[in-house]
């Protein structure tokens, strides 16, 4: 039985955290903005980074760090993504490890890090070493440390489940920052996931690859994928329950779709989270491509926030995705009414499917007709309020 | 010598074009919707389409029609786009050439069409097939065809030229209606290019691809590429003149090329003309892809609309756009300011390159410092204002 609780990322046991603040973006406005994650045990560690070719130098390091398989504590920071800061941004990257590793008494090699915020900065590195001491960890400071990563984020994301086994009672909870961009530059999806349950580092790795795959790499606000993406997960195995790993797969997927779903519904100027789930397509990757050309088409989004189901733009965006489609198979669907059939246009009242289109949050389901594979992404509309937030300087 | 002139798409000798109102999207506020463009004598034709597999009747009976390499005639529309309007919207857009061709005395099969507007919805055949008779033949209504083919574009869009061989005079000339996306469903981007010269079929084919390539397949707006997206090119032949095939490129070129611009500079909301040119690719399909992720970013446009000129969104859209990068080697210039040399910022006066992207109109050069391949797009920044034009109803 899987349970929500609370406790976000020290719900696990052998877990604590806690946060301060650095002054990274602005040393004479100050607020908290650097945590750290710890296991008080050694941990398996497993990692998903971006797939973007400019990688920033904290991805780079716990890339290296991460190799190992195991990792004791990770360090996070937001106003500075030092990302496009070269040698030096690297050299910054590897103190922000070494640092929270005395503190902890670990090496810096078991200490990976994430940085969000501005690009092409230097990271204030002195006032980041001089903060790391001042950290108090704690079991009751998830909330916190998930405030402390924050950019344009409007609400903190946590979330942490208890599961029952015949065997006993694992955890596992995780903390997000969102995908939104922010002035004046990219900000970051991160995350943070940890469990108390026993697990190898292969399996850990097979269950957060698929748990990712089912979550965040679902979900697509701008389109534009950052330099900083990075979800890590630890598994300290303090529980001593070594879970089935479907079961284990079951509470990180429950972890990450919450979290994954939150970051969504605070994308900048969002008003309506879409889920389009499409099937019927001739291969897992044409599914794809359809599903995130709708997803990503300015044009479909647009006509969302008015609140106009647009179906001539959906059909549009599959047809430049480079998915196999055939203009007279395509079915689209809002919610449960059936708005194209055989390519066409149906007689369902437009008020109706309009209603459905007004809503904060409804379901598009697009079939191909081509084949048996399918692929759901979670998104946004694009709104007036999006474009004003990302003007830029 | 390449010359501009009057005359549009009748300045080449033997077009005759003309247009009426036939009430296509609203038969109580009629505005001009239906035009022809038409040769006095046989004309060898080429086009181009869109390669979205969701291709609308129109397109699908030109694409028919000048398989024979030849045409008479082009009608066109706005109003209605006969997109995703099933075995009904065939027959539609083949009586649209019957009705044409038999009011000019040739065969519906030499008769292009090309329509632009809603999507989803019967053509008002009746009332078509009613107006074309009313059309009148001229050479001097090139530029109320133009408007009668615009949608949401804020003007009609018309060039020409005359070219001084040894041999004699030839001209080429043009139309063109924008690719603005307009509310409630999607416009396109439609053009049709006359010419006396003399040149066979396979030449003109050469010559309209290679025009099309380095103009209108350049340009983008939204990312969003329409339905129904048609160039047509008729070569009539009446100036006697065999102009050598370089020659007739750089008349097509200096045709195409301007309306492009033009339909650039009238996209929907836009501020800025932004030119990418982009060099040092590890491939011709690497630079497109650098280039156009770029062009295409929700994020960098935004920022242009904020005058800023955010090298970190631009840096990012490249990591992920597929291409071959390598952080360390790229250089970004705004205009002649070197903004980032080895991947990272220069020391350029920030207040320097913000005046430049302050500009309407400027040019951004990115270099990836990898090999010789270069591709340059012509695009525009995202603002409030096109979202608010594409709210839908």
């Amino acid at each position: 039985m899987i349970e929500q609780i609370r406790g976000g990322v020290t719900a696990a046991a052998g877990f604590l955290c806690g946060s301060t603040s650095a002054g990274i973006k602005n040393p004479k406005a100050p607020r908290e903005d650097l945590a750290v994650v710890y296991s008080e045990l050694p941990a398996v560690a497993a990692g998903t980074f971006t797939t973007n070719l400019v990688k920033a130098a904290p991805v780079r390091v716990s890339m290296e760090h991460i190799s190992s398989g195991e990792a004791r504590a990770v360090v996070l920071n937001s106003g500075n993504a030092n990302a496009c800061t070269g040698p030096d941004g690297l050299k910054d990257a590897r103190r922000m490890t070494v640092s929270a590793g005395l503190v902890l008494g670990v090496a810096g090699e078991e200490v990976l890090v994430c940085s969000t915020g501005r690009i092409g900065v230097r990271m204030p590195i002195d006032r980041i070493e001089e903060a790391i001491p001042r950290i108090k960890l704690s079991n009751t400071a998830s909330l916190k440390c998930a405030k402390a990563i924050m950019t344009s984020d409007t609400f903190p994301k946590e979330i942490a489940v208890r599961v029952e086994t015949p065997k006993g009672v694992f955890h596992v909870g995780g903390i997000a920052k969102g995908a939104g961009m922010i002035d004046p530059n990219m900000a970051t999806m991160l995350s943070v996931i940890t469990t108390d349950a026993k697990v190898s580092q292969a399996d850990l790795k097979k269950v957060l690859g698929g748990a990712v795959e089912d979550s965040f790499n679902r979900i697509t606000i701008d389109g534009d994928m950052s330099t900083n993406d990075t979800v890590i997960a630890l598994a300290n195995g303090a529980s001593k329950v070594r879970p089935p790993l479907a079961l284990l797969r079951e509470a990180f997927d429950a972890v990450a779709q919450t979290l994954a779903r939150m970051i969504v519904k605070d994308g900048e100027g969002v008003t309506k989270f879409v889920e389009i789930a499409l099937t019927g397509a001739a291969s897992k990757e044409d599914a794809r491509k359809a599903a995130e050309a709708i997803a990503n088409s300015t044009l479909v989004k647009c006509a969302w926030a008015g609140g106009d189901p647009n179906w001539g733009r959906i059909m549009d965006a599959m047809g430049y995705s480079g998915a196999k489609l055939v203009e007279e198979k395509v079915s689209i669907d809002y919610e449960d009414l059936p708005l194209v059939r055989g390519g066409l246009v149906t007689d369902t009242p437009w008020k109706k499917v309009q209603a459905v289109a007004a809503r904060k949050e409804f379901r598009i389901g697009v079939d191909l007709g081509l084949g048996k594979f399918s692929h759901t992404v979670w998104t946004t509309d694009l709104t007036e309020e999006y474009v004003r937030l990302n003007l830029g300087e």
